[in-house]
Order: C-alpha cells, then sequence, then structure tokens
C-alpha cells in the first residue's frame, strides 16, 4: 500500500506512516492521527502508535547507537554524511512526489529536499576541513596556567553519551530533519527524530531512504511518527531536546520538571517576527528599490509563507512606504495560486485546514490595528483545485501607519502569506521598531551604504540571530533573506526561543559537552593527540621526511646542526631579494629602532637558512611545503649568531587517498638557546614510501 | 558604624548592609535579616530592604550603564579592568580584615580575595590580546557562501542591551562577584550583584572599594544586599541571570514562567559530587600517591570543605583502599580547628550555624551508605574559639565499601569537609563511578600513565565540565583540583547545573549576542573593522609603509612591480641556503612529484622576493616585520614566470603607547594573474612618523 502512495499521491489508500524503533518499523495503530492532503483535503495517511516502546528506543540509541557512532572519527562520520547526501539525492524524486500532497510546490521542493541534502554536503565537508580525524575536537588553544609550562590547559569537546530527540516542525519535513541530523552525527551522537505529523510521511520516507543505504550504523538513526508519549521524562543531561515549532508548545516542553531538573540541554528555535529594512538610501529607481520588492514578495509567497524566517514586517521610509505598497500590490497579484503540481503555480496550499484558520486568526489580529491592502482571503482566485477542499490562502499584505502604537503586529506571528509594511523616520527608528520583535531569527537591511549596515549590525545585532544585507553587489550571489545556510547559526534571542542551530562546527557543539582539561605536557598531547610543547621528544634515527605520515608519530622530533649567519650572509641575502630595509643595512638606524640591537639578519633569511639545515634533498614521502602557520619573531638575530633548528611532528591529518597534511612545530633558537622564531610548517606527505 | 567594624570585627555594633542602587546607596531597613559570626555566633549585621526600587535599578543600568560601556572598546574596557584589579590589590586588607567572620582563615582569603583579583586580571589580559581595540567581537572567519565571493557570512559578537543579574553563592564573596562580574563589564553589560546574605558585608565591601576607585562607568555597577524583589519578573531575552548555588534554589528560579516564556538566559552552577580517581598506576611508594593524599585533604578543609569543586567522592583501587583510608586519617588528624584569625588554625568554621546543621543532615545521609573512618562532630578539638556559639565542624571521612549499591553518596552534597572513599576495580569501573554523579564541576585522575589519562578523558569528558590531571611532572606548578582558573571554563553538565563561566573569551560570550551576517565584501568590512578579501581598495600616493598606525586606512592597498624568477635565482638561493630539494634541482623528479610541473622556486624564495618588492627601505612608521599567519603557497612557480605582490590592511591593533600591530593581507601572483601564495604579514606601525 505505501508503495501505492509513492506512486501516486492521489490514490485512494490511506497510508499507514511508521515509527522506526529499536530496529524495527512499527505501523500506525487505533490510536493514530488522521493526516489530509493540503491541496484536497482527503484523508491520505494515519501516523501514531500508543504501544511504541519509548524506553527501548533509548535504551537501542545510548546502547547501541551511540558506540557505534563514537567508535568513528570525526572524519569517518563527515564521510558517511556526505554518502547519505548522495544516496539521498539519487532518490530525491520519490521524495519531491510525496512532497506535493503538503501543498508544496516544485520550487519549495527544491527549498526543503534539495537545500537539506546540501546542508548535509556542507557538513561533511566542514567535518573534513574543519575537525580532526580523530575521535577528540580540540576546542581553542593551549592556556598557559604556570610559569614553567609543566601545567597547561586545553579545552576538548567530546560526543554526549545519550540521545539527541529531534522535534520537527511540518513546513520543512525534510531540510527540518536533516539540518539537525548532520550535526548530531558528526558529533558522534545516535538520534530520535519525530516530524510533525500534519507532514510525517514525507519524513518516514526520507527517513527510509537513509536507512535503505546501508550507511548507517545500528542505533544511529530512529523515527517516532506520531506522539513521543513520555519519552522525555525518561531522558538524562547526557540526552539534548532540539525543538522547532510553536512558542507555545516549546515553553510547554521546556518547562517539563524533569527537564530543568536534569538540566537536560533545550534547543528552541520557535516564533520570529523578521523584519527587512528598506535602507534610507534605497529610494525607488534604485537597484536596492526593486530588489527589496524581490525579496519581500518571495518570502511572503515561498511555501506559502510557512517559513519560520519569512520576513513578517516590512520597514520602509515613510516617503517611500507608498512605492512599496504599490510596487507589492502589483507583484503580489501575479502570483498564481493552485495545485502544486501545476508548473504554473507560483504558491501552493497551506499545510492544513487548521493551519489556514489560525492563520485567518492571527491575521484578523494584525488587522485590528492595519489596514489590509492586498488580498481578500475571501475571494480569490485558486487555479486547478479546489478553494473549499484545499488549504488555500492568497499573499496578504498589510499597512500598519502608526507602528509605534501597535503591538499585535510586532508580537502576532501569522505562520502563512501575511506580513505588514510599517513606516519609519530615521535609521535610529528602523533599528528599534526592528527589535520590537523581542527577538528574531533574522533580520534584513536592503543598502548599498556601509556606514548604514555598521549602525544596524550595532543597534540591531543584540536582538537577532542572523543579519542579512544585500545591495546591487551582492544580489547576484546572494541567497535570500529567508535561508538558512549551514555553515551560519540559525537560531535567534528572546521569541525565537533563545537556541541556535548549524553554524558549522558551532552546531556540531551542541551535541558535545565541552571540558576545560588541565594537565602535563605529556597528557595533553595523550588526550588531544596534537603535540603540546614541552611534551616528551620522540626521536629516530632516520630523517623524519624519509618517514611516510603513518609511520610519523606525534612528538617525533628532528634537530639540526648550528648555521652561522655571517654579516656578508645578510647583505647578500638584501641585495639578493631587494629587501634593503634599513635594519637590515644600516647599523646606527637599526639602534634608533625599538626592537633591534643594531643591524639584524631579516627574517626571512632565518626562514630560508632554517629549511636549508633541516631539508632533507632527496625523494621521499615529503611532496611540498604547502605553507606556514603562526610565526612569531621573539629575539633579533644579529650577524655572528648561530641558529639551529628543531622540528617536531605536532599534527597530522589524512587529506585523500594518497597523502595527508603533517603539521610540524619549528622553533629557531640562537647560540644562547634563546628563541629567535616559532611558527607551524605544513608539509603534505605520502601514505606510501617513495 | 561601619568603618569601626571594618578596624575591628568583634565590635558590638551591628553594621547596616547596604545596597547600592540606581547611584545612591540605601541602608537596611525593618525588614532586614540577621547576619551572624560565623566564629562567635554574635550578630553582626542586618542586610536587605523592602522598599528597594527594583525597576528603577533595571533602568539605570539599561538606560545609564549599558550606554556607558558600550561606548568604550573591548580594550578601553579591559584596561578598567586592570585598573579595578589593581585598585582593590591596595585595599585588599580591608577585605581580609573584614572576612575573618565568615569562618575563613587567611589561607582561605588568598583564594577568595587574591584569587578573584587574578581573576580580573587574567580577564583584563585576555581582552588586551585576544579581542579587538573596538565594539564589535569577530567569532570565527569569513564564510564562502558564493562561488565569485560577492556575498560572504562573517559571525559577530555585540553586547546584550540589557543587564546581567548575578546571583552568588555565600562561600566566595569576593571571587564569586569577580569572576562573574570581569566577563561582563569586558562584554560590555552592567551588572547588579546580588550576593547570598550570609557573607553579603564583605562584598558591600568590595563593591565600595570598586566604587571609591572612580573607574567604573555610571550605571556599570549596582548591589542588591538582602532580597532580589520580583527583579527577575521583570527581566527581559536581552538580560542574563547568572546563578552560583543550590540546585533547589537554581531549579525554582529557572523554573519561573517568566524566564522560560521570554527565553532569558539562565547561567547556572549549583551542586556537583566531584570525584578524584587515585589512578592504577599510583600505587603507595609513588608519588602520585602523595599528591593524591595531598590534594584530597586540601579539598576537604579548604573552606572548612565548602566548595562547589571539592572533592566529594575519593575514588581508589581496591587494593590501595586501606592505604588511602589510613593516610588521610593521618594528615587530617593534623587538622587543627579553631579560630580563623589565628595563624596556627588549618581549618575555620563553616559560615553559618545553620550550614553546619544542613551538613550534618547531608552527612547522616551519606552515613547509612558508608562507615565514618574519620572526623567525629560530636567530639572534636576547636582551638581559640567557642565550639558551641561557632560553626565548627571536624573534617569527616566516609568509606562506602560498595558504591555500585550506594545512591546517597552520588547524589547527597553535604557542602562542609565531607568525603567518601571508595573502591573500583578496573578503570572503566572508576570512570563509571565517577559520571555517577550525574554532571559535575570537575573530577580529577592522579596517574603518571597518558594512557589512563586519555581514557578517562574519552569516557568521562562528557560528565564534566573540568578535568585535571596532576602526576609528578606537574605537580609542582599545578594549581590544585577545587581551584577554577579564568583561562578555563568553569561549569558542568546536569547535577553542576548545565552552565559555564571563564574560560577566557568564551566567558565573555555569556553576555553577547551571536550574529550571522551576510552581506557583500564592503559591507562585512565596515561592520567588522578587518578588511575582508574583494572588499574595494583604497589607494594612496603614499607608500604605506610612509604612513603612521592611526592614518593607515582598513582597505589601504599596495601593489608592487613584477618580478621574474630565474632559473640561475633558483639555483642560487638552493646553493646559498642550502635547501636543495630535489623539486628546486630536478626537473625529472620534480615531474614525478603530484604537486610540482617541473622544477619549481622554493617558497621562501618568493617570500624573500615579495619583501624585497613592497618593502620601502628607510625609517618609517613601520618598525618590524614581527610575525605571518595562514601562509598557504597556492601554486608552483617555475623559473621563468614572474610575481607581483598586493599588500593591504586587513586589521590594526594597539599594542602599547608607541605602536600597533598592522595585519596587512598578502597576495602573490603571477604573470597569469593566477594566485601563487596568499598570508597575513604582521608589522609593529609607530603612531608617530619617525
Amino acid at each position: 500500500m505505501n508503495e501505492v502512495l509513492r506512486e501516486n499521491d492521489s490514490a485512494s489508500a490511506v497510508r499507514d506512516v511508521r515509527s522506526f524503533a529499536a530496529g524495527q518499523w512499527i505501523g500506525a495503530d487505533d490510536t493514530a492521527r488522521a493526516i489530509h492532503s493540503a491541496v484536497t483535503g482527503r484523508l491520505i495517511a494515519r501516523a501514531g502508535c500508543a504501544a511504541l516502546d519509548v524506553e527501548a528506543m533509548l535504551d537501542h540509541a545510548r546502547k547501541v547507537g551511540g558506540p557505534n557512532l563514537r567508535a568513528m572519527t570525526f572524519h569517518q562520520r563527515a564521510k558517511m554524511l556526505k554518502a547519505l547526501a548522495l544516496h539521498l539525492g539519487q532518490h530525491k524524486d520519490r521524495l519531491y512526489e510525496i512532497s506535493f500532497a503538503t501543498g508544496a510546490t516544485q520550487k519549495d521542493h527544491l527549498i526543503d529536499i534539495d537545500g537539506g541534502i546540501g546542508t548535509m554536503f556542507v557538513f561533511a565537508s566542514k567535518g573534513r576541513r574543519e575537525m580532526p580525524d580523530a575521535h577528540v575536537y580540540l576546542d581553542g588553544d593551549v592556556e598557559q596556567l604556570s610559569r614553567n609550562g609543566t601545567f597547561l590547559g586545553q579545552h576538548i569537546c567530546t560526543p554526549l553519551q545519550g540521545v539527541a530527540v529531534h522535534i520537527n516542525a511540518f513546513n520543512f519535513p525534510v531540510w527540518g530533519m536533516l539540518e539537525k541530523l548532520a550535526p548530531t552525527l558528526l558529533a558522534g551522537v545516535p538520534a530520535i527524530v519525530k516530524p510533525a505529523t500534519a507532514s510525517c510521511y514525507v519524513t518516514e520516507l526520507a527517513v527510509e531512504i537513509l536507512l535503505e543505504s546501508g550507511l548507517l550504523p545500528a542505533g544511529a538513526l530512529q523515527l517516532v511518527s506520531g506522539g513521543l508519549g513520555d519519552m522525555l521524562d525518561r531522558l538524562t543531561s547526557q540526552d539534548v531536546v532540539s525543538f522547532t515549532g510553536s512558542a507555545e508548545t516549546a515553553l510547554k516542553l521546556r518547562s517539563a520538571p524533569h527537564i530543568l531538573g536534569n538540566s537536560i540541554r533545550f534547543i528552541a528555535e520557535q516564533d520570529s517576527l523578521n523584519a527587512s529594512i528598506l535602507g534610507p538610501d534605497a529610494a525607488p529607481g534604485t537597484p536596492e528599490f526593486d530588489l527589496f520588492i524581490k525579496e519581500v514578495t518571495r518570502e511572503m509567497t515561498a511555501k506559502a509563507g510557512q517559513k519560520c524566517t519569512a520576513i513578517r514586517r516590512i520597514l520602509a521610509p515613510d516617503a517611500h512606504v507608498a512605492d512599496v505598497i504599490e510596487a507589492l500590490q502589483a507583484k503580489l497579484s501575479k502570483t498564481t495560486i493552485g495545485d502544486p503540481k501545476d508548473a504554473a503555480t507560483r504558491m501552493g496550499a497551506l499545510v492544513s485546514g487548521s493551519q489556514k484558520a489560525d492563520v485567518l486568526e492571527k491575521a484578523a489580529m494584525i488587522g485590528a490595528e492595519a489596514d489590509r491592502v492586498f488580498g481578500d482571503p475571501e475571494n480569490f482566485d485558486v487555479h486547478g483545485a479546489s478553494a473549499e477542499d484545499g488549504a488555500f490562502l492568497p499573499p496578504m499584505l498589510f499597512h500598519c501607519a502608526n507602528p509605534d502604537a501597535a503591538t499585535n503586529v510586532h508580537e502576532v506571528e501569522a505562520f502563512g502569506p501575511v506580513s505588514t509594511v510599517m513606516p519609519y523616520g530615521d535609521l535610529d527608528h528602523a533599528i528599534a521598531l526592528a527589535n520590537r520583535g523581542q527577538g528574531s531569527l533574522v533580520a534584513s537591511v536592503i543598502t548599498h551604504d556601509p556606514d548604514v549596515a555598521r549602525q544596524v549590525a550595532m543597534g540591531a545585532g543584540a536582538f537577532h540571530g542572523r543579519l542579512y544585507f544585500n545591495d546591487r553587489d551582492s544580489m547576484g550571489e546572494s541567497t535570500g533573506h529567508g535561508s538558512p545556510l549551514p555553515h551560519m547559526v540559525h537560531g535567534g534571542p528572546g521569541r525565537a526561543g533563545g537556541g541556535e542551530e548549524m553554524g558549522g562546527v558551532r552546531g556540531v557543539m551542541h551535541y558535545m559537552q565541552r571540558t576545560a582539561i588541565q594537565g602535563s605536557p605529556d597528557i595533553l598531547t595523550a588526550i588531544g593527540g596534537k603535540w603540546v610543547p614541552d611534551a616528551t621528544e620522540i626521536t629516530h634515527d632516520d630523517h623524519p621526511f624519509t618517514r611516510t605520515f603513518h609511520d610519523l608519530e606525534i612528538g617525533e622530533t628532528f634537530r639540526t646542526r648550528p648555521r652561522q649567519i655571517t654579516s656578508d650572509d645578510v647583505a647578500h641575502f638584501a641585495e639578493f631579494t631587494g629587501d634593503t630595509f634599513y635594519a637590515h643595512m644600516d647599523d646606527a638606524a637599526a639602534r634608533r629602532n625599538p626592537f633591534f640591537p643594531g643591524r639584524v639578519a631579516h627574517g626571512y633569511l632565518l626562514l630560508s637558512f632554517a629549511a636549508g639545515l633541516f631539508v632533507q634533498p632527496d625523494e621521499g614521502p615529503v611532496l611540498a611545503n604547502t605553507g606556514l602557520d603562526n610565526l612569531r619573531f621573539m629575539k633579533p638575530v644579529e650577524p655572528g649568531d648561530s641558529i639551529k633548528v628543531r622540528l617536531t611532528v605536532k599534527h597530522k591529518t589524512p587529506r585523500n587517498d594518497e597523502y595527508g597534511e603533517v603539521r610540524w612545530h619549528v622553533t629557531l633558537t640562537n647560540q644562547d638557546e634563546d628563541l629567535v622564531a616559532e611558527y607551524d610548517l605544513l608539509t603534505m606527505s605520502a601514505y606510501a614510501a617513495r
């Protein structure tokens, strides 16, 4: 029966949406809730099973999924994410097909399905590039806690040993799952996903595709279609709840004494009265004015306005309000509403009749403070579908002439194609109005004036999780006011829930514990897998450049003979390179400089001689010097001084099937053992001997 | 009257502990609570004023303190912290003198008073070294969000626009205030400090000294001695509550619908059943065994065990339990208990009679599962004070033979000189027992085996905010199991409250909002004050090395002429430096390398020639090249190719009264405009022309 529905969601059969619990698919039972098509209003599915054994699910995640994931390194998990994303991409047509019944158009599917897959790819890439091929993530640098360096500090992050419970909203059944799942799995934590019932059949199919891939270890992913039962009352402080949905539900869940009493992490992303500001400079006729109209229209109509990041408040300079309303009316009047499968349709249906009723109720509250200047929910055209049966609404634009005196327009979120234009005086007024939302996910400013951008960032930054700026320079590549990107944090203070998701590695940390580690250099090296200065040096007879990537040990050290720097060396280097800076040429002038005792050698001369001292000239595993980090010149070198080099393997990161990056800690010391320079040298080193 | 008490806390006068509200000192009123000396039991002070206008205090902080602090840069606030710490240091004898009445010894004062001052110094230093001399803190790197780089991302942090309410515990009336106040002020956020009543007279004096300094802008610091009234119900999502105290009080406060409904940040640091593990290798006779006994004894007796980080659970290998108990008994029997002013006293009194009663009640619960093997609260010596009048207790050591079957020993915190020894089998068992605390502030392991340390970090890291390792190598400089350091995060998951404090800049972020910024390179440069690649270049006729630190503009760019690299250059450089790596010498061998098209120039040759191209040789504002960051070689340069350099002012950071650091973005391109190398060059540049 499920297959039939997947082939053709207009089939009359009713789909039983299953849960995936402790390794088993469990069907709906008599307690299941009915799910109707957003487009036809027909009963299409039912979800929920009262008999679901939530304790067994938690147990399976904690005892099977967690250990399986923690046995993998960050790179292994990242590769798994990439493979999962590729697999989903191969099956995305199945997801497109089933998603139309939620009221979403093909363009909406791109946001939800392709957007979700893209998010997984970004996390896969960040995991490979920004995290180590190891089990411990190092947060920040070594902290010097003692004078002689025998006692040091380092922050590490390790995976929580519990389970992440993801409670998702109805509007993005695929992206909503994947944007939480990707960082969770990368962290090494198993997930139990609970989609909103209205669109849970799409999530069920996505989970089925993920599991079919065979890429996920047992226990890493489970699914609850329907209610969670008392699962949240069984969590511990090693677990995380990550919630997206209404402020009302969030408050109810996070207020539970069990959650509060055990300090269980609760990440919430909830209501948000996002504002978009037309910059004072962006008058009609400028590219920015047209861009503003385009952004606002898109945010009002994409996903029929059912986006937590949609623009709810449109702030325009007093003088341009009439132009903005007129331009939006013109643009919105071209919005074809109807059957989401029809390519001509620009806006589909809301997810359900109850969602439509809720939007109308909220729109009426806004209407008490603002005039409706576009869109009559009692009178609009629906193409290719029935306005009575489907949850259709027209875009509705309001105009609030006195936003300072109004309340609802800043506090009531109509989660549909509804937005309100309001005038502002000067930029401080615009900032104050934007902040009246008391915390939002995103605010945007369309301006070509960097100073306007800076003022808004300073005045409104503290109230918004994201500030989106766009102008003629960036509009060709900008991603849109309403698009959370996996690289950037998504969330916001106050009304928006006070949570954060994504933001690259930042989002992975929500599923890990940061721990301050204190101890000796040897202890820190053993825990972090990265050589800490003054840790025990390992020596081999062979030159380290003759040893392969895998043979090299963390702490392996090579010390060179000394080389004297002569006055002729300095003069010659100056002449050869053209670097005749006075400190290298003129003893008297150098003495007038606060850094130099007299004429000194070039820093680049020291680096070059150092390479001459440590290099092994023959073909071998070291393929190339690819870079250098954190070089600091500590003490000047005068003609007559000598330098010698110490080279230590600090860290290793595989890069591909052939070679990996070796980070060498390098110190240059003079004849008195004073530190002259210090840096990290990067080489690519082959896995095989050459 | 206050002065009299400050001179001599045994005066019979009763001190009225004042609040500092909206710029005024407000005395106690009839609703005030009585405060007794921990040592004599005499009434020494009273605190509380029902008429305190909390709304006016919040208003003063938000409208006066916040704007005053936000007008300062991070460096200005850091300098203020340093000056405040110096000022406190000059007056610390006044704080020592008044603190004895809390039961604390001079050694305890060093933890509280000197420790608090030291914490301020570290934050001052971190603010100068790790934060910019600006109003916006950049979190992480620029994110590439578009193919051509016209639309980019950057995370910024700006100060919250509300107030931080600090609710502190009784045990550290000075450190407890300063460890929260330093990061709050550095963030640019005003604070209202509410100390625990039992020791609030010490905090009052510290606040008085801070205010006397004249260093704090109006509204930056207010004090509530006594109750907060309904202040917490008047907070918004721009405010922060930072709480240290009991889990019970924390739960009550954080459960308030107003706090939850407005997503108000609530940082809690509460109960913690901290464990210390004697490593399997640390047998009697090793330096580690003796170190373990010393650490445990210190943690049991310092501050009479009234430390949130004290060791409550002592885990020792089965075989060594008897030795541990015997050694602790010997050591504890030397603990002289009595008048804290007496230099011979090793342990003073608990803060109050009610605290003593609470400890005895909890100790009885532990006693239900464990045998008391040291310390009889009914029978112990008190020197120089009356055991009846003062809140004295002996150190009490318990032995729980079967910790797997026990509950109270893992869950009940007796907040006094009480600890329990328990045996473990293998290391996994020790880890499991340590984790039975369900989240703690710190666990320690005394071991000389790095592998033991690594295993504990992996197995227990997720349950503990800090893991402290100590051994023969670090014991000379280690800071102690129980000392939270300003560099490292302090807090812990679960039972410990789920909060974090300090940890350097991490702790400052608790009072700032992180915002994802998206926009064009020019917009990001204007907001962040740091040049972003592809932002508009600024050009001047003068060479930038002839321009002073303050004259240089972010984005100011200098482009050099090209220089050809000849085959002779490469051969000569190899011979001169000794860097005869085959890729520079042997065309055929170089071709066999996956990175090179044939014989190539040395990377250091390119750096050296680049310097020769961009350097301005004469004396001028640029004093020295002090370092180089993020050098990456992007494309090999072959003999016959030419390179040219672009040098752009990326960022500026003042370092002292004479000069500051200029970070230059440098790119090397070849004759085809391909990027050959990229790096950040650091120079020190003078404020004045030379």
